[in-house]
């Protein structure tokens, strides 16, 4: 009864979303504070009446304002249910037989290219567990390159000036995807190089700066060239896959900037306070511009210190069978959240 | 810089969707009542702060409610964003080298098949402007089948009775796919029969009778096989396709099946008496079990009908370059819009 596609399939495995909320939960990098108060406002004064139509299946005025921020037009700019379904359809509409990504980074690269059946070349991190710009442009016959920036799970950034570099020797005839998930944590965005760079897509969340997870939505900046491939490559898969009132929350949280800037250095002044106490009880941390740190334990291994800090009520993410499973991922939650696990973590016990 | 997949697709084309509210759109089979006074309470109530937390991966609530509307298991029902990402995901896990569907049906059957590069096998409808099972089960080599009940366009109703029979003939290892988009308007829904034949899986959309087309929600009930194939294809694809906020009204839509009922008993009155005068003036008129009608004018051709209809402010759908492009189909709208639609129907400069 089954495709032989779909007995081929190694699907992503999400970190745990357990529904009881006991958990001091640092393990998906989902954003400590509230969305926007103007999604509040989106949702009081929404029309319900509206549901009964189909919503805009261009996004039009979510794109519109998108567009805005970066100074580029609407054709420059798709939206989709999650940066997943956006970087999805980016797969099916440039790679074909092979495309290459750094490693670990996100895990659901590789699943993409099963599902399509593309061939995923896996470039490692260098000896400080950053992605090789170069190593990536030497990966060999593929259709193009998928770089998140910051990466994830080690939180390493790469500094606008080495991606110019880097797309300035890369072929202009293959696809560079810049995944800026986490960008809004420090980083520099370059949805300004598409002007510059026709071959580069650079896609972005609702989920992490924005505080939006739950709402699913996220957008590609490029050539409109690109942007009119993935119009097409959605309407062969799902027509309308952002909902009406998604369109407007969006809408109401892009142009709440202010609001959007000031948790997210909160979050950034967080992150190093906990970067700092980690490093002086011992742990080596990998230098983070994103809402999370990559760390690893002096003495105790990445599974087991997930383990103890789960039975503590701390949920951080671990990556079993990776060259990295000494280390944990520790999503930035508030100040609080963050001593409870500092305490965990600086315990004589656990050494 | 694009797949050749890209190159071949054939995307779906939508109704227009004018975001001019000027004209009485009958083009895309919206229901013209608002949804449930129950999904205004939801957004009254919804906690923002949720939708910085990922929103349930397996939609745990909604698949519950829906089991219980047909006395099955939770892990009889899948959720996916709109009907047509359910649709997407089955035709990956259950259709490879071809797959049988009726011609005309509902036409992003075959943009699915060019989308995965599955052959499809287009069954013409029989000389009543029906389904044919008994053709259907002789297309020959395919991995399944899917047939729209009732179909679109042509609003044609196949009795459970008969579904059985073919069912009872159909080979176990191939999936069958019910499209019951429409079933709310007068249909017998065939949910219950998943026990009976394993194979068969039953797709349901929010968009027709719970007057959701806006939110994007749908559901497929089928053995849990079948169901595990479509969770594996949608984690492999896109982890979160329904949020949050989409999960709840969902639940609330559900729970309210007294007014969903109502409303479609609207309709249903409403199609009955439009089909009538419809009939009076001189039109053929398909006997409908969905809430719109597929019809012809005695003289004029099917794209000058949607032609001139257009100009005097009513949308309606024409289907060009198929064998019933003599039709159009016209969406059940309220009593007085179908007034409105009927005076200019009837209207002797028309003939």
């Amino acid at each position: 009864m089954f495709s032989e596609r779909l007995e081929r399939l190694i699907p992503y495995v999400p970190g745990e979303q357990p529904r009881d909320r006991r958990y001091v939960k640092l393990n998906t990098n989902e954003n400590p504070y509230p969305p926007s108060p103007k999604v509040r406002e989106v949702l009081r004064e929404y029309s319900c009446e509206r549901f009964r139509l189909y919503p805009d299946p261009l996004c039009g005025e979510l794109r519109r304002v998108a567009a805005r921020r970066y100074s580029i037009e609407p054709s420059n700019v798709f939206a989709g249910n999650g940066s997943d379904e956006v970087l999805s359809f980016a797969f099916f509409a440039f790679f074909e037989r092979a495309m290459a990504h750094a490693n670990p980074s996100y895990s659901f690269y590789p699943v993409y290219c099963n599902f399509y059946g593309i061939r995923n070349v896996a470039v490692p991190l260098d000896d400080e567990l950053r992605i090789s710009l170069r190593a990536l442009s030497e990966a060999g016959s593929v259709d193009g390159v998928v770089i998140a920036n910051p990466n994830s799970p080690t939180g390493s950034y790469i500094e606008r000036n080495d991606i110019v570099a880097f797309l300035s020797r890369y072929p202009d005839d293959r696809v560079v995807i810049l995944d800026e998930a986490y960008i809004g944590f420090g980083g520099e965005s370059c949805v300004a190089l598409i002007r510059r760079f026709p071959n580069l897509l650079v896609v972005q969340t609702f989920s992490k700066s924005s505080s939006l997870a739950g709402l699913r939505l996220g957008l590609a900046y490029g050539d409109s060239k690109l942007i009119g491939a993935l119009f097409r490559t959605k309407d062969a898969f799902n027509s309308y896959p952002v909902d009406d009132l998604a369109q407007r929350i969006g809408v109401a949280a892009m142009e709440d900037r202010e609001y959007e800037q000031a948790i997210c250095r909160r979050i950034v002044s967080t992150r190093e306070r906990t970067a700092r106490r980690l490093a002086g009880v011992g742990w080596t941390v990998v230098p983070s511009r994103a809402n999370f740190l990559f760390a690893r334990h002096p003495r105790v291994a990445g599974g087991e210190v997930y383990r103890i800090l789960r039975e503590r009520g701390i949920l951080v993410r671990h990556f079993a069978g990776c060259r990295l499973s000494d280390y944990v991922r520790i999503t930035i939650g508030t100040d609080e959240e963050m001593d409870r696990f500092l305490k965990e973590a600086g315990r004589e016990e656990f050494c």
